[in-house]
């Protein structure tokens, strides 16, 4: 005899980092399991150093981490717990990324510009992601930058879930804020029961971030109430003044809803401010008190991640999580 | 004395392979040199065989290929000549696709699909591709799909060009014939001097290839004169049903403006007869004589490909050529 | 507790592509299972869209394919399909390739040609496969080609099985029809208890595909039943002259053994019409009614390739199968 | 004629990142240029955009960075600036970085820790740089995490000279201020003409950063003027416990030199009036005026970075830099 | 139904090549298992010729190798064993170095030379090895040269036990034979329960090898009883030199320790007559008979290499084997 | 002004190993240089150490090293000289490896063997190496295992010229000594003047190296002068035999001409007295005088490798050497 045998016993690993633990454990609180203690902290000039309490030789680890601002550090904090799990034995590493980090900068808009969002793809590689779990990525062609597979999630369902409740009977026009979203417009048009599409144009100014010029609307809204639709609010500029034009055009009323709350300021002062009856959010990014106002409602992304993470588990398929439009 | 000099002088080859020689030729006669001789055959049972005529010994070479159906034989004989090239010890190697292979299938649309525009990026890389040269890639985030340089030109300007002369002083309306290319519509409309935005809302069953309900138009277009712009135009149907749409809704009169003319039956029949005044597309794909109809106008893509060549080849800047905007 | 446990069950599934469906719902029955059901369709312009109508997540997924014309076509649906079965999360991949696409450009057999046979390994790689399964490979040098196991299986057992039964008592005489498969006629020969060996020396212009100009035979064949061996019928061209010149030199009977069946035409005509009294191949490749003649066996291959499958995804040996001499 | 001809002309470009320009600047003057021109700016959440205000195409490329806190900011922003570079069709990137990044974390010094000083060649080598170059390593291992050449440079001469003058004719000792560097005291007495060696034994609570016992003195001390050396000074705590301890024993004066002034809080008070007799170091990293004070000494290691870079350039020695010790 | 079901049994496997059988038997006594029977012979040229006697499909294998002189035959016998184990389908390859090659070329000392230690990582990885295994390496940092999981286990604890016991009360002083193994020393004194530290300093001419010139101690030493370690004896000239001058300093008994007995010409020799009490080593290496003295003990490290093999078979933690200080 | 521009002169080196000096040396002659000056030694575990004495960064380097045994030595000295040539920034590194380590393993001939000669490749890969010269591939598919340009060289033209000068007016047949190479006996023959094919027919036990059972020619030979050609002589067994056998069948006289001469014990003996009337052979690999017979004729294949690398350098092409043929 020259072997040895040995009875397999699959485990899941539930890891985070420190920008959005509250996520994490709700995550696991939805999996019935805790998350794995870890040792993480900073050196006074800005190193981070992370190692796992528990042995993951041989596991299969869920690293979750938020990327709010200071973004870059949540960034590497992911990247070097990846690093720490592949030479700790893990059998396969996810990294769950809610919020994909410079999803924006997702192509060459002109001569000698990065491609970030590629950059992160190769770097959650070589530190060892073997998959990456996202969560309404700003275009979808971004699962192409990995090389392996990435579980693209939508948070449409349960957004607009919600809002079907809150419009009742109303009239509704779904509006996209600028001309590159269109498309998704559409997807929440079936979604609300075929309401018309409308868009608000603008030109945005590409050397100067953060900015934006909102110019008219194009398509039906007078009377009627407008579901402005993005897939992140970061400053709020381009969607506050897409309310603006909304009810200058006589929009009834206008209800915003948006994937990713990235509120950099002054976004909270400005959708507090302009003139929405409500804006709705998921919690992929974290909020801080200071940052809610009394329209805001957000809603926990927490469950749909963690049926996410069951399935790629047990080896069933995500696709199932989507009425088959995923 | 432990070593010898030799002076360098950086040399430039162009190939092509048999989709579309009459383009590379073109090209060729634009850069005021030849195309290198190739030998390349098809074995009974389909398989390629190339070989350069000419020795390509640290030269850096460009490698024209058109992929129009049968599009994965042309795609193979590109990788194939790259394979050459790179044991031939070519120094550099460019591929040059005009109109990208598979660029529609650049998303994971539903679980289980493949991302075989990625796929194409990654076998371009595997054969030896230092670089990708193309021309209005069917969304902009492909270019990261390659890991490497991808120099990526716009034929709007040319077309552009053309539909300004013969537009006159008509009110012009720029038209995206589905909610997806409404950014491009506007870039359009940049172009055209700020003309107004409108699109055609329209809802694809995602199963069936090549199939298109076209619906209904948003924005103004009644007594105007729209063009109507695409990337590209396959079997015409979403086109044509634009067309119609557009005319229904009491248009003035259509230009149909386009990159991409692969004209899969019955576009040729369609676009004759769908009552646009002309239609206007390059040669980045060959059009047979059979499928060229009175109002069709074809533009030359070679002169932008030969400056573009000329820039990369030089080491100057692709970006100059595009108004600071490419 | 702060991880989550779940039993491992290992799953197999088969897909193929459209080439050969037969070949592989024969390898599914002798298997005991189905194929995976899979949509699959051309675009007009010749692109391929496939998804596999079933999760495949965590499972061994054995993609069969064969390479019949239009070869690149195939090769291009099946890289297609282990990219989504990659994206799809599928656990290992196995390519089954009956018939190894571009064997014969196996090497630089003058400057600047491509080593086809190396790209196609490397694009199996590329698209993601773990493992590839193929018979008779020209040169069994190709297993070194692809960076990963390589199941390379043997036709010879199940050929000679049937030509031991049809020759009875002749005198045989093993003949490799050119003087690059002397090797493999002398492996032959020890299976049929060790026949003598002879060759017909040819000499092939290398310019020019698919002609070869038959010259004479080396070996002792008057009176003798000769069987001609071969590892694939092309247009039949050499084999044909072979008959011809064994006839000449007095051979008593000729039998043609092949494991590929290309059958490029005119091979159909030529081998019905070369004197050769049975010529025996597999179905690596499919074979249309329109290319069958009399004297013409088609073995199956699908036994053999089951046997394999059920080898690797229980672990197996493979080598088992081939009486210690695979 | 198949081939067009250009004459090469190598060109250098010198970029810099935002962590510390006054240090390109130098560098810039010594070769006698100036920097490349750079978009720079961080999105209100923290995402960096980067861009080159000129043409890089062909171009040699050194991005100069340093790594201060937020030290993961200018890391991300180095590698996005790299990866800028490739895709804009640099011939050769040269990440410049004076103090390594993560260079403490160079081996998994308990299970399930990273080796993060890997993980940063790794990202650089992914994002597109082909070299490194840096400034006294933690350990020198480090060259070997990097697939590529490293070109290490060593401040030791810089600083040796400069001590050499201050200590005059004084009876001197080389102190480690730990057990870990003693070899580079002993490089340094060579330096110094042959001083004897001492060292201070400490215990490090490994699971608490930045804090360490300081504890006793091995070697002759009494009567002696101490170089206490070392290759970074984060807060300080060590080598003032070390100048306590060497005082203790007698020790006549202490000069404190070491390469990377981290300076993290509380060290510019603690090195101040920790009582050794000058404090010094070189500018590898930035030096805030608030961090200053009276006993310190800066040299500017800009002149040997500017040499390095020359030779690396003009493809001669940078072993030459240093004595035939490099 | 389209798929098959297998129950999954992870098995072990342990090889060894022909280095240091004694060991590898060692090993499989303790895990009660037998080694796997491979063929392994040289052709008359040196090539290396291995075969596994048994299929290893689908399971995990351990692959030993010591690695004394003819280094590099051993060092290509596992590189050719974990070649064969990748092509025949193993699941995991670990290789176990208890030695591992090439340690001490772990830097670019000066200009222009190889990282052979890096160049070992890489060519097991390119070899198709999944983990390393080894023991008490020159500089831990070795472990960020592989791109996976190494596990570096420390022979410390077993050297230290045995030290313990024949020191009984005697005043001890941990000695390193270097200035650069004094942290090492460091780790030494504290399992030794506080005892004092010194260093022998001593200059080395790098560019002849196995040559030493020792010179003076640093540190108590008179009237004690000196425990001189490090981590490999090679031509044992160092350490018998550092004897001498202990012994000159008034050290009352000299013990050496060291993992690593590599023992070149003339160290069996020179360590016999050194005046040692005592030379305690362990057997990564084996020690003919030959090169045993009266005073040498041998440990066995093979319970050591047999509790880390389960530990990594069973996924559980390696750490777990070190006192939490691994 | 942001840039700065210096003059390329490319440069050539040529570097040696210590198996095969004289070989290298004229090579260095036939080019006009001279060898770059290395420091090479071996500690005495058997650990090789390699130092340029030349600064090599931006220069192209061949780094000829001959494999004869201890052949496993040989390879990794190469492979370390190439480590050392990256690290130090040489712009192209060839490998020049006359006889190809491994060749003979070079597919998987039964289950679980190694395939040798990947490896190999992949280890030349791994080091750093751009590019690989040889002689007379064992098989010409091992260019395919090597992922970049392989310069195939032919010794057949060198040792033919001198064939043709010996035999005069004989009546000349080529044999080949087993069925393996029947095919490079064509080759000959064609050289030769379209002479008359013969083969002889073996078995040979796999399991056993360097041993094989001579059995029958199959072809004319009586009374004509044999050529007995092959690419390799390791013991001779074969090759000896075969001249027996063609003795026996009435050879008048037998010549033996071979590219590679391994020559392990006992083939000088076994040569000399076989009966040949000559052997031929290159000097690929030293032949000590101990090995060197009456009969022996010794080429000088460094000519051929200098014309070569002379191609290479200047980017002519290689192909041009070899009549097209190559």
């Amino acid at each position: 005899m020259s072997e040895l045998s040995h009875n397999v016993d699959k485990k899941l690993v539930l890891a985070t980092g420190r920008a959005h633990p509250e996520l994490a454990e709700e995550v696991a609180q939805c999996l019935g399991t805790e998350l794995l203690p870890m040792s993480a902290y900073d050196f006074a000039n800005g190193e981070i150093y992370v190692r796992s309490g528990e042995s993951v030789r041989g596991k299969e680890v869920f690293i979750i981490q938020a990327h709010p601002a200071p973004l870059n550090n949540w960034l590497m904090e992911q990247l070097i717990m990846v690093d720490s799990m592949k030479r700790a034995s893990a059998s396969v590493i996810t990294v769950v990324a809610p919020f994909y980090p410079y999803s924006r900068q997702d192509k060459k808009g002109r001569g000698r510009e990065p491609i970030s969002a590629r950059l992160v793809a190769d770097l959650y590689k070589t530190a060892g992601a073997d998959r990456i779990m996202s969560v309404d990525l700003h275009t979808a062609q971004i699962q192409g930058f990995f090389d392996g597979p990435v579980d693209h999630l939508f948070a449409i369902p349960l957004l607009a879930d919600h809002i079907r409740k809150i419009v009742g009977d109303d009239d509704v026009t779904v509006v996209s804020p600028d001309t590159g979203r269109v498309r998704v417009a559409e997807q929440w048009a079936e979604r609300l029961g075929g309401a018309p599409l409308a868009f608000v144009h603008k030109s945005r100014d590409l050397t100067v971030p953060n900015q934006a010029v909102s110019k008219t609307v194009v398509g039906q809204v007078a009377g009627r109430t407008c579901v402005l639709i993005d897939d992140m609010i970061d400053t709020g500029g381009t969607i506050a003044g897409a309310v603006r034009v909304l009810k200058d055009a006589g929009a009834k009323d206008v209800i915003i809803a948006a994937t990713h709350a990235i509120f950099s300021d002054p976004a909270a002062e400005r959708l507090a401010n302009c003139g929405a009856r409500e804006v709705v959010v998921t919690n992929t990014l974290p909020i801080p008190e200071s940052k809610r106002f009394p329209t805001l409602t957000v809603l926990s992304i927490a469950p749909l991640l963690a049926r996410a993470i069951k399935e790629v588990f047990e080896d069933g398929s995500v696709t199932s999580l989507f009425d088959g439009n995923a």
